[in-house]
C-alpha cells in the first residue's frame, strides 16, 4: 500500500498483539478491511499525523485519514511525553480510521509507570436505550495500570455486552444468541444473530432499562464525545463505516472517525512503587476471593488475555480457514510471496 | 456539630441538589447516617483539608476525615484551578467520607467552560463477577459536559445495575427485585430485596457473565484504583462502610475512602463555541431518534434529572414520614427548632 517500513511493521503488530490476546476480530482478520478502505481512498498509507492543537497536558492530533493503528500510538507517545512534563497528557485524535485493539494502546504507558488509557468511536451499530435506531459504535474502553510483581491490571472492553465479533462467530455457526445482545429493527428483543444486517441493532451493556442499558448507553455517548466531538472528527450516526453494510452518510460533522488517549504518571500522585505494591495487593485480593459453585476462580482485568497470550506464543495462532484465504488472496493482490503453516 | 458555616451550607447544597435531582437516597435522608459517622469519632466536622501532593496538572487531597460532601468540592476546585493553567486537572482525595451525589461535583466544572469528572469508591457491597464476596462499593461515575444552548449533557451512575436505594425501595414495599440485581451468599440469583443484609451481593453493571457483568466489574474496579489505590485512600473489602450491616475491617491499607476529581477545559481542545455548537447537534440527533414502540422519546443523559428538578423547585419535595422523623429527631439532638411542611 506504500506505507513506510516504521508503520507497516507497527500496524503488524498491533494486529498481531490482538490475535495473541483472542480478540481475533481484531487480528489479521482485520487486514481485508483496511486493504478495502484503502482501495475506497478513505485510508492514506502514507499519512502526515500533525498536532494541531496543544497545552501543557492536552493535544490534538489530525491523523490525516491514516490507519488508527499507527495514529494511535503516536497519540499515545505524545501523551506519555506531557505526562512527563507535568503529570499527565490527553491526546483527542481525529481523522483517523479503526485502531486495532484498544488494550494495545493503554499498555504503551505501562513501561513508563503511567496509567494508560484508550478509547475510540466506531461504526453505528449500537441504538441507545428506548431508540430504533443505531446511533453508537460499540465504543470500547481501555485502561491499563501498572502493578509491581503481579502482571498489570488491563482493562479492555467494548460498551456493550459483547463485541460485535461474538455476533458475527454465532452468525457462522448458525446459533442463536442470548436476549439482551441486539434488538430487531422495530426495537424489539432479538436472538438472531444476523439481526444487524437486517435493521437491528446491538444493546448498550446493561441490555435493558431494567437491568440499567441507559449507563451502557452513558458510556457510549461518553466515549463518542471524548473521541469526536472534542477533536473534531464524526460523532454518532455520522462515524464513517467499517463494514460495509453500514451505510455511509454524505454530511460529515467532522473529520475521519476519533480516538482519545491519556497518560497519567502515578508518581504524579503518590511514589510509583508504593502504587504498585498496593495494585498488588488489590489484584491478589480480588484473585483469591471466594469463588461461586459455577467457577473455579475469580478473575482480574487482563487474566484471560494474557493466558491465552500465553499459550498462543508457544502454540501458535489458529486462524479460521477463511482469515487465510483471505491473506493469501491480499498477497497475490500485492505480490507478496504467501506461505501457509501446515 | 461544629463545623463553619461555609462548610454547613455546602453540604446542605449538596444534598438538596440530590433531592431536587431525585436521588433521594443521597439527600437530606442520608443525614442522619452521616451524624451516626461523626459521632463514631469517623467524620471530623471541623476538618483541615490539605495538599499533600502535586504537579502542574494533577494533587493528592487529605480530606482530614472530612465530610467528602465539602471535601470534592474543594478537590474539584483545585481540578479546576489546574486546568485553568496546563488544560486540564486531575485531583486523587484520600481520608475523606461519602460524598453525596457524584454529579454535584462533575458539574462544578461546567460554568468554566470545562468537563467535569467525579468517581467515588463505597462500602463494599457488589460481588465481581464469578465471586462470592462483596468486594466493591456501587462506585458511581459522573461527567459533565457543557453543550450552547441545549443544557450539558450529565452522566451520574452506579456501576451496577441500580443504586442500592432501589433495592432499599423494593424492601420497604415489600416487593421481590428483578433477576440479574444481586446473588445470595452462595452466589446464586435472587429476587430477595433485602438478600444484602442476609450475606448476599449486589451484581456489577452486565448482571451476568453472558451479558458483560465482567465490564461492570472493570468499571467498579477502576473506580476503586483511581479513588483509593491511587492518593493511598481504603480500597477494596477495606473501605469503611456507611452501612451498619458491613463490618469494618481493622487493619486498614490507607485512609478514609476516596474519591476522583477531574476537569478538562474544552478549548485546551478546541474553540468552546465551536465544542458546544457540535455538543447541540450530538444532544438533538441522540433526542430526536426514533423511539421504540414502549416509549415516546429517546432520552440525553441528564433529561430525566432535570425534568424531575425543574417539578420538584416548583412543587417541593416530598419525603418520606420515616425520613421527616429522622430530621425532627435530628434537630431535637442539636436543640434546633423544627418546622414541618403540609
Amino acid at each position: 500500500m506504500g506505507s513506510s517500513l516504521e508503520h507497516a511493521n507497527l500496524a503488524a503488530d498491533v494486529l498481531l498483539s490482538a490475535d495473541l490476546r483472542g480478540v481475533d476480530s481484531h487480528g489479521v482478520a482485520r487486514l481485508s478491511g483496511y486493504v478495502r478502505l484503502w482501495k475506497q481512498g478513505r485510508l492514506n498509507a502514507q499519512p502526515d499525523i500533525k498536532i494541531v492543537h496543544e497545552t501543557p497536558s492536552t493535544a490534538v492530533l489530525d491523523g490525516d485519514l491514516g490507519a488508527g493503528l499507527v495514529v494511535a500510538p503516536k497519540a499515545m507517545q505524545i501523551a506519555i511525553e506531557k505526562a512527563k512534563l507535568v503529570g499527565t497528557g490527553w491526546v483527542a485524535v481525529k481523522n483517523s480510521n479503526h485502531y486495532g485493539i484498544a488494550g494495545y494502546h493503554s499498555m504503551l504507558a505501562l513501561d513508563e509507570d503511567m496509567i494508560g488509557w484508550s478509547m475510540t468511536n466506531a461504526s453505528p451499530l449500537v441504538a441507545p436505550t428506548f431508540s430504533k435506531s443505531k446511533l453508537l459504535g460499540t465504543n470500547p474502553i481501555s485502561v491499563a495500570i501498572p502493578a509491581d510483581k503481579e502482571p498489570p491490571l488491563v482493562i479492555d472492553m467494548a460498551t456493550t455486552p459483547v463485541a460485535n465479533g461474538k455476533l458475527e462467530v454465532k452468525q457462522r455457526k448458525g446459533e442463536d444468541i442470548p436476549n439482551g445482545w441486539a434488538q430487531d429493527n422495530e426495537g424489539n428483543p432479538s436472538s438472531d444473530a444476523s439481526v444487524l444486517k437486517n435493521g437491528g441493532a446491538m444493546l448498550p451493556l446493561g441490555s435493558d432499562r431494567e437491568h440499567g442499558s441507559h449507563k451502557g448507553y452513558c458510556l457510549g455517548g461518553l466515549v463518542d464525545i471524548l473521541s469526536a466531538v472534542l477533536p473534531g472528527a464524526n460523532y454518532g450516526p455520522w462515524v464513517p463505516p467499517f463494514v460495509p453494510y453500514v451505510p455511509m452518510l454524505d454530511n460529515p460533522v467532522g473529520d475521519g472517525i476519533g480516538h482519545f488517549l491519556g497518560a497519567m504518571r502515578v508518581d504524579a500522585f503518590r511514589p510509583a512503587d508504593e502504587f504498585k505494591q498496593h495494585m498488588d495487593n488489590w489484584i491478589t485480593t480480588f484473585r483469591n476471593a471466594e469463588p461461586t459453585a459455577a467457577f473455579n476462580q475469580v478473575l482480574v482485568p487482563g487474566d484471560p488475555e494474557r493466558k491465552l497470550s500465553k499459550e498462543r506464543l508457544k502454540h501458535g495462532i489458529n486462524l479460521l480457514p477463511q482469515v487465510i484465504e483471505d491473506l493469501e488472496k491480499l498477497a497475490n493482490y500485492f505480490q507478496i510471496k504467501f506461505k501457509k503453516m501446515e
